[in-house]
């Protein structure tokens, strides 16, 4: 992704320097990549991103077991970026960004996603939402109950900043892996399993 | 797909012909899809096939929001084709089909397919394997558990078909889903909810 001209005046002043400095230009979609990899690395959980939906209209053939794609087109995907499993439960979620500092605007959620989200959380998921707020550097977890409820109740086009600090899990910055949502999620999943254990 | 010149030779009598002729020509990821949607439209299961990745290279923007590919190519898959959300368990399989009508090659499961399934599996999805028989027009769902003990107890480069028909569940064709491999895993899914309520 390209900066703003002006990135580096809004970029707010973090406790540490270096990392700061590290993670300058890194996307949420880089930071879940290698999240993902280390969850893999170290057995945590199977979590992937899924390939971006691609429409391929002619493929031409340069040698003989080579297919070189000469006209596509992008689609829209029909589902989140991202699922697997985690503790023997599915795991769905899309990420956002914004450089917005004050609310995320929901136009960015695409209603498929949404309805995806809605879908999979009905049938058991762990669903959710991870907003990152690149120009203050903080990356939060919203899990689908929550945006559910605040879509209920608000009419609105955006989720407050403030309502997502309030109702969403904050996502600490941690080397290795970038964005540990698992760990943030814990809590939440353990009350997840016995509220299956419930319905069962 | 294209079929072979001598594929009407071989293909097999079938009970009900008005069917055989209606599949002719239908391929098990055609089946799955359609499978999927009816899946998704009677609200049964959230179950998608993934996209096949492609590395895009060349983009050029013949309009302003219109983004043309002009130089990609296929990658290998990291994971398998399918997965979502049933009964509230995670879902993972690979489809694959075979004209061969005495064996299936393992040659056609790639190394990475297979890790993958063994990792989704020991994190406690349903993970399993869909082989078509094409020529016998028969297709069957093998779990990962069978297949796992397949590989161990036999140094062998294919899956005879005698051990698919055995040890396989055989899944019926059925007009609406084509291939209702919900319903062959019911049974299966049953067991496997009470032996994750036995580790919780």
């Amino acid at each position: 992704m390209i900066g703003y001209p002006n990135k580096k005046k809004i970029q707010p002043p973090v406790s540490d320097p270096a990392i700061s400095k590290a993670r300058r230009g890194m996307s949420l979609e880089d930071d879940l990549n290698k999240t993902n990899s280390y969850y893999l690395d170290v057995d945590r959980a199977v979590i992937f991103k899924k390939p971006t939906p691609i429409q391929v209209v002619e493929v031409s053939y340069p040698a003989r077991n080579k297919a070189k794609i000469t006209e596509a087109y992008y689609r829209q995907a029909s589902t989140t970026d991202y699922n697997g499993v985690y503790r023997g439960l599915p795991i769905d979620f899309e990420a956002k960004e914004t450089v917005n500092k004050t609310s995320f605007s929901l136009a960015k959620l695409h209603k498929h996603q949404l309805v995806h989200l809605v879908n999979v959380y009905r049938h058991g998921a762990i669903a959710f939402l991870l907003i990152r707020f690149s120009s203050l550097d903080e990356t939060y977890l919203i899990m689908v109950e929550s945006l559910i409820r605040f879509l209920k109740n608000h009419d609105r086009q955006s989720i407050p900043y403030d309502w997502i600090k309030n109702e969403g899990i904050f996502i600490p910055y941690s080397l290795t892996p970038p964005v540990d949502y698992l760990t943030a999620l814990d809590k939440i999943l353990t009350e997840g399993v016995k509220r299956n254990e419930e319905k069962k």
